[in-house]
């Protein structure tokens, strides 16, 4: 039991759901809310609202969106036969940060990860595969993370496509970030360096 | 420019306001709300609408409240003749959770520091002096954070309670926290924790 005030208790409470924020930091911001005038408070409100009303599926590459299909896939300047896999909606704005990839996407929502207790059904595989079928796809890149879940799930969809005759299948490259330090690089991000150097 | 939905954008903008959320934060929460239930977001909603209707300041000891007086400066078993005055409302519910205080608060809303454009004159300092012409007050406790902007706040409030006679002015004790190591404790807490030994 605290002392401070039940609606306090409440949003806090509501707010630890939310990732990142335990109950210290939900409490900061419970906290600078109240000093906020209503005005930005209420506009808060009124996006969070919004939110759910305005954003829908890509029934294409399944991002949120507001339009279905999404501008990306509904850009006629993309090349749609280069499919980039990504995990979640916001590997795609980091991609398109970039500014160097023109080809579309698609969302697996996820990775295998049996201990979190993601099996390849609960992911988006399927309207991959479908998409596969249904369109002549140049090359597909995997761009999940360079982590155990991450290269499982690649193993798994790599095996996978390996049916689709033709199809080129890509990872990204795995080196050293810009940046870093030799001295400091682990043994396994040092071995893909090697194996992956280029020609100058 | 990003590829994002313009309202996904704006959220995180509005989210990007509150103390210790970033860019990267904030979207992680935009995408983790865009998971939750409609009912989940309407309840987040509600209770964010709600709260600075509910929550008023207690003019006695200005802290947030849901009743004016709060319930610690209304409740006739706390003994009215110490004060401890704190920077900020939730430093109220730390001292609380010791459950070892029996007397009742004030909040001084901040701390001095030039830095950030804080002088005395914006602190509730002339609420308190009013306090304590107003009422017998046998003991203030300055419980303010250990820092720059605390001690010179202390100083500042110790000068100024001078007048006061009889007035007991008492600091937190400063000390080695509980569980640390001697071998990585800094020297001002080591001498601290030294001047202030007692016996056992």
């Amino acid at each position: 039991m605290t002392n401070r005030p039940p609606i306090l208790d409440n949003l806090i409470q509501l707010l630890t759901q939310l990732p990142g924020l335990g109950p210290k930091s939900a409490e900061r911001i419970v906290f600078a809310l109240l000093h906020q005038s209503k005005e930005q408070v209420a506009q808060l409100t009124q996006t969070l609202n919004q939110l759910q009303d305005s954003i829908i599926k890509c029934n294409i590459c399944q991002t949120f969106a507001e339009t279905n299909p999404c501008p990306i896939c509904a850009d006629q300047k993309r090349n749609r036969s280069v499919i980039c896999v990504v995990s979640r909606p916001q590997d795609i704005t980091v991609l398109e940060k970039t500014g160097d990839y023109q080809g579309v996407y698609f969302v697996l929502g996820g990775v295998i990860d049996p201990l979190e207790g993601i099996t390849a059904e609960r992911l988006n595989i399927k309207s991959l595969i479908d998409r596969l079928q249904q369109q002549k796809i140049f090359e597909i890149i995997l761009a999940l993370n360079p982590d155990l879940p991450g290269e499982t799930t690649m193993l798994y969809l790599t095996k996978l496509l390996r049916q689709f005759k033709g199809l080129k299948i890509t990872r990204l490259a795995r080196g050293l970030p810009v940046g870093s330090d030799l001295e400091y690089a682990d043994e396994v991000t040092l071995s893909n360096a090697l194996k992956g150097r280029r020609e100058i």
